[in-house]
């Protein structure tokens, strides 16, 4: 008997939430962090290496995957979970926000959007129906609505079409999301831009719909921080205490700190992954810039109290030399040293949460990235 | 008490050899293949990684280590088995082979080589003496000597250089080595080309000289294999029964069985790293190239009789998903697919003499490739 989806909030500390989310593919506990794999593979890590960070959860992208290798490939082979070696749950995003950002030719309109492939120049077409067809292909245990996401700053009509829209097709994913198997579950995208008034509309329509989860799309698309925190402050609290809620495409651990406090529990984000391959760790001590020549003599590993390997195992000289020479292993190292910092991030925060002293795990974790790096031997 | 380098030959088929290298960092089962570890890491691997390939001894460059970090910095964080994180042998190179393919502007004199670097342009001079040194400073438990490698078709005139600097280079390197820690062992390079009177003398002279080992340089670069097993046919007798026996720079699978055929005891190649990053997968079935459409909706594993579970736990639809998104995890998964498969082929030549069967497991291993890969489904 597959588990289907549920969502237990467990305590509140303040507006902070500890929670689990059950899934036909497993638990997540929330607050909860997933590791964008975009390709079906969390770029440069192995999956049992993703999950040994802590990982419950991660993302895979539709529109990717839609172009190459195609949904009903992996469907005919198995599904995105056995396809990728991810035996635990997945959530897929919707391909909207990709088409905006990646595909040539977009053209939108009512039913839906069609654009040219950045591969090999194929016309798509995506509509909400076939988002949700291509994520139900996929076998994604947590499916999101269609949405269109607008980038800030934006005008009036852009911020009005994009509520507009991304209503409209909220309203048909819930409806072609009527024949998935069951226990899977269909989250809601909360859009409206910089615009409190238009960010509660939405908000205030997708729940009287009705949805599994309630995510909120379009921040982190160009506006400063406290702007995001001021429309998170606007909008969690409209959305319904017993299902999860989702920033999408955040960010840094910073953002994280701060969207929990106000009541967000589930995020994805590139930063750990691309920002290890560019070089840069996340830690205690805050980011840490590995091509910085005054690792070059240091012996000392990037942390000597961290639980993950990566992290222990291996001086700052030597990542310092993998980084400057280009190699796979150096962005191996600090992609598992990100992930596995976020996840201690979202494992702290969860133990702050449950102990009811999430403000001094705050407060603790925002002096230790103040104090900054240990200085050099 | 460190163990000093010693090699015990215990047992023969034929000409085949199993053997046994000590060293101060442990064992090396011979016949053994050497991953190379360019810059202090096998390109895309943990060392742990490649531990559980079965590698008992990798190589590492001299040339690529003296330009980036530097052969000080690195004995200066304690040595480069320390600095990689490999424990276990290390076998370094000389430099000289690298110089005379990677460096711009080399000149070659009775004295040594200059070069200007291929990173930066500054100028280095590589002499026996610094060849050793530098090898010492990075700790290796082999230290090869400094040879000229002579490109083939060669004239005359250079393989009468080849050998003669590579003599007196030897004799250099000797004397330089006697100031290295107890227990390392130097290793004298044959030259000659494709011409066997000058390669007899080139073994004669280095035999005479005496070295812990001997190795067969300047094969494997543009000569067909018979010209290469010729030659070995003609040196390997000439060799000490007692020490061990190094084809340097070989080969594909076929290579090593021959030239083990021919009593040879030791490999190093970039064939099975370098092609895994290519789409490129040995196997038992012969070269398979995951590019190849054929793959693309095979569910199988690449070969579900390996221990190695790289090639056993993902699909060949994965494999070639991976390697035609160019993503980390492809050239990951083939790398590691290919070093346990050279070792799967090492060990099972090693048990196939220990049986007193070699020739049986050449045959049958020889079918296996020539049958092909395994149709689709």
């Amino acid at each position: 008997m597959v588990p289907a989806f549920s969502f237990r909030l467990h305590r509140r500390d303040g507006v902070a939430r500890l929670g689990e989310i059950e899934t036909p593919h497993g638990r997540v506990r929330t607050p909860a962090f997933m590791p964008i794999g975009t390709q079906a593979t969390v770029k440069g890590m192995y999956p049992d290496e993703v999950r040994a960070t802590g990982a419950d959860i991660v993302l895979a992208n539709t529109y990717h995957l839609m172009l190459r290798p195609g949904p009903e490939r992996i469907a005919a082979l198995g599904g995105l979970h056995k396809f990728m070696n991810w035996p635990h749950p997945i959530l897929t995003d919707s391909g909207g926000f990709q088409v905006m950002s990646l595909a040539a030719l977009r053209k939108i309109s009512d039913e839906g959007v069609t654009f040219r492939s950045h591969l090999d120049g194929t016309m798509y077409e995506l509509t909400p129906e076939r988002a949700i067809e291509i994520q139900l292909l996929l076998g994604a245990d947590i499916v999101m609505q269609l949405d269109e996401c607008v980038k800030l700053p934006a005008t009036e009509s852009e911020l009005a079409r994009g509520v507009r829209l991304s209503l409209a097709w909220a309203e048909r994913c819930r409806r072609a999301f009527e024949r998935a198997p069951p226990g899977r579950a269909l989250f809601g995208i909360v859009q409206g831009g910089d615009d409190d008034k238009r960010r509660q509309q939405s908000a205030r329509s997708l729940v009287a719909m009705g949805f599994d989860g309630y995510a909120i799309g379009g921040l982190a698309v160009g506006e400063p921080q406290d702007v995001m925190l001021r429309i998170l402050d606007e909008v969690a609290p409209l959305l319904p205490e017993r299902a999860p809620h989702y920033l999408m495409g955040v960010g840094t651990p910073d953002d994280l700190i701060e969207a929990v406090a106000r009541g967000i529990d589930m995020f994805d984000c590139v930063l750990p992954t691309r920002n290890g391959r560019h070089g840069l760790a996340f830690s205690r001590f805050g980011p840490v810039n590995l091509k910085n020549a005054r690792h070059a003599d240091d012996p000392r590993p990037l942390d000597d109290a961290s639980a993950c390997p990566a992290t222990r195992d291996y001086s700052r000289a030597y990542l310092h030399h993998l980084v400057k020479a280009n190699e796979m292993l150096g962005a191996m190292l600090l992609t598992a040293i990100n992930l596995a910092y976020y996840q201690e991030l979202m494992s702290g925060m969860r133990t702050a949460i449950a102990a009811g002293r999430f403000e001094a795990f705050r407060a603790e974790t925002k002096e230790g990235w103040a104090r900054g790096d240990i200085p050099p031997p």
